[in-house]
């Protein structure tokens, strides 16, 4: 598996220090919800230097909680746990790890307030079930929950730190950048900003993008410390300077050397999607975008329609599975589609064509293939994990048939990065005043 | 957070195994990718009548691997692993393991042909690097891996066993489905089929569901053992029998009963999507759908595309922001637009309407509203969270306005799965001979 190597590991001007995670809740061992709060927590983690030393994931069963965090407390400087914090029986993570730190819990009457003040606002009263939410640790701090009725809770002890953090992620996310961050940042226990430049690149791999990017690194030695991130698509080089031998500012230039050396390969700094960046390029050029799709079933469109504003950019989008479909919604000809086929290069360009038109739009992306077994089976030159995809641009449409290993949701996803790849570069070059270009690889017609 | 109580724990016949899954990698810790291993195996383990004891993520540092191994060894019977078993140096995992259990790896012929013939078939040779994948432990077993080149390992020791499983899903997930689920069973570490008959319902609460099959549990006494899991609009019943005091047949019989009794609440038997089951139900009635969307932006397309064989009842779908695209492509009179806006009652469905009659289908689903902040404001009466929903069916057309709270991402599933349950009653209704209905709840026009 790729390892993103050193890249969350702190500098070294940051004593190391070790965090763990604790996940509770058998909904998470019986495999009913994804542990997005290792994803979360982990990322946000990263960003300030530090990368999770273990996440453990438990029942919520008293006596495995008390287990875990025992080990958990003796081994680590910080220890995060989530959920459990709910108002049944069954939440008994408070009163557990109160009892291995030897404190009493409090009744905390500014959170009975709060309590109070959220049940109002829906109508209701609180029960006594609900106000065991108000209890905090004798000597701990309260978290208040801007989003929910449980507040997290803050306690230092033995040299360590215990945050506790309620199970929504609505409720957990906005109290871990806005309360967790800053006080373990006030300590000194992550950094105080993004411990990295982080320069995103799509469309190229790896070890290409390390061989572009090495001149620059060599020139200046050991000042710099980069490390690579592979993930669907794109791969992040995070560059930070150990023992703050660089400042902030240097780092900064040094990524836009890297950022200027990459041309058309830099999707961006810092962590947007590509969806993203494309729809900033679009609005910049006053440009609407239409997308049509058959085998990616809509996430094509999701992709943007994920970006905030996007009626300003996106004129729309059509699934369509049927001929009867791309000819009623999309004026496709008939003796086209029975010519070529649908999923053929001519039919992705006609499908993407017809959007533009019927949408008003000046660009357009068609994603048209054969993803999985079963939805519509591949045949002949066209096995499962075929794909075309068109763009119609101002100045011209092309299509490319690319092909995909692996079973149907990989395949979808590796389509829709490669569609909003080509537009993105599309968009950047006409943003650099190239006005006529070519596509890069698998150019048709 | 809710817990599904002892869904996961296994009958009182099965003697209590304690299972532990180590999930190794620094991009797991580093939040760019998501543990869908856990997810997996945790559902897969859970049908089989277990539930994890503990899943731990830790880094590809031998000494962490090294460390958390000797501990979970210790403590469990059954210890699972993924990843690490790649070519490169930092894949350490087999070694440091095999160094714990005091076992020499071995070269084993037989995966080196298999190694040589996967690399053949792409045109390569293996190089000495992709050859450390044909070792296996001395006293050991080699699972073939037929989606890659690292096998997996399987180890019985100390009365324990040690199951080492690539880290690709799509190499690990059949590999765990037909080889070590298998063997797991005929050691008596799981059951033999499935541990519960899971009644699964949609559209109602637990507590309510609870309410109404109390009777028909109540007749059978401690012979049964009820478990409830909540999860995404869908609330899972799982009947089993504690010291096999029922046949499988007679458990069969009580779900029966169940399902006959919650009517269209009944959602299926076992694990099918709510989309899956209203396709089923679209085919066997050899309906076509559309569906069209503005603030779910292609998921509920992309919902239905999921299903193996979407061409066969999926007429196509629409994502459309303006004005402009909901005239163009579904004939929506611009005065209708204007009269009531886009985000209404009146808008749902002239939408709907508008695709079901260019796209040719039977039926169409319409979702609009507002998801978030930025993609679509809300306004006055219709805040965040307003969404409205259509349907148009062969015999009318309805439309409802809900309100969800939450993050935008939220607000999406919600409205997503809203709109398929309520497809979903009509046709069942329309299975069960129900010509005329009416909506269960906020009917309009």
């Amino acid at each position: 598996m790729a390892s993103p190597g050193t890249s969350g590991t702190p500098p070294a001007s940051l004593h190391p220090i070790r965090y763990e995670l604790l996940t509770l809740g058998d909904e998470l061992l019986l495999g009913l919800t994804a542990n997005g709060h290792l994803t979360f927590i982990g990322a946000q983690l990263g960003r300030r230097g530090v990368m999770l030393g273990r996440n453990v994931t438990i029942t919520d069963e008293a006596e495995a909680i008390e287990r875990q965090f025992r080990e958990s407390w003796a081994a680590a400087d910080v220890v995060i746990t989530t959920g459990g914090l709910g108002p049944t029986c069954d939440d008994r993570t408070r009163e557990v790890l109160a009892a291995v730190l030897g404190q009493k819990l409090v009744f905390d009457p500014a959170t009975e307030k709060a309590i109070t003040e959220r049940f109002a606002q829906f109508g209701r009263v609180p029960t006594a079930n609900n106000l065991k939410q108000a209890y905090r640790f004798e000597r701990g701090e309260v978290l208040p929950n801007a989003n929910g009725t449980a507040p997290g809770l803050w306690v230092e002890q033995d040299g360590k730190i215990l945050c506790m953090l309620p199970g929504p992620p609505n409720e957990l996310q906005p109290m871990f950048i806005e309360q967790v961050i800053p006080r373990l940042a006030a300590r000194g226990l992550l950094l105080g900003r993004e411990a990295y430049v982080q320069i995103r690149s799509a469309g190229i791999g790896e070890s290409l993008l390390e061989t572009k990017l090495q001149p620059v690194f060599d020139r200046h030695g050991d000042a710099l410390s980069i490390a690579f991130c592979a993930h669907q698509g794109q791969v992040d080089c995070r560059v930070s300077s150990p023992q703050e031998k660089y400042s902030h500012a240097q780092i900064e230039a040094v990524a836009a050397e890297c950022a200027q050396l990459l041309g058309e390969d830099f999707l961006c700094y810092g962590h947007d999607s590509m969806a993203k960046v494309c729809a900033d390029l679009l609005r910049l050029q006053d440009k609407k975008l239409a997308v049509v799709e058959t085998a990616t079933g809509g996430l094509l469109a999701n992709a943007f329609t994920e970006v905030g504003g996007a009626c300003k950019f996106f004129a729309g989008g059509v699934v369509c599975c049927s001929n009867d479909a791309k000819m009623e919604l999309l004026d496709v000809p008939e003796c086209l589609l029975l010519q070529h086929g649908a999923v053929s290069a001519e039919g992705a360009v006609a499908i993407a064509t017809g959007a533009a038109e019927r949408l008003g739009a000046d660009y357009a992306l068609a994603v048209t293939g054969f993803a999985g077994a079963g939805a519509m089976e591949g045949a002949g030159a066209n096995p499962v994990g075929t794909m075309f995809i068109a763009l119609h641009a101002p100045h011209g449409v092309w299509s490319k048939k690319l092909s995909y290993p692996g079973p149907r949701q990989a395949v979808k996803s590796r389509a829709v990065n490669a569609a909003l790849d080509w537009l993105r570069r599309e968009l950047y070059r006409a943003q650099s005043g190239a006005a006529i270009s070519l596509p890069r690889t698998g150019a048709m017609q």
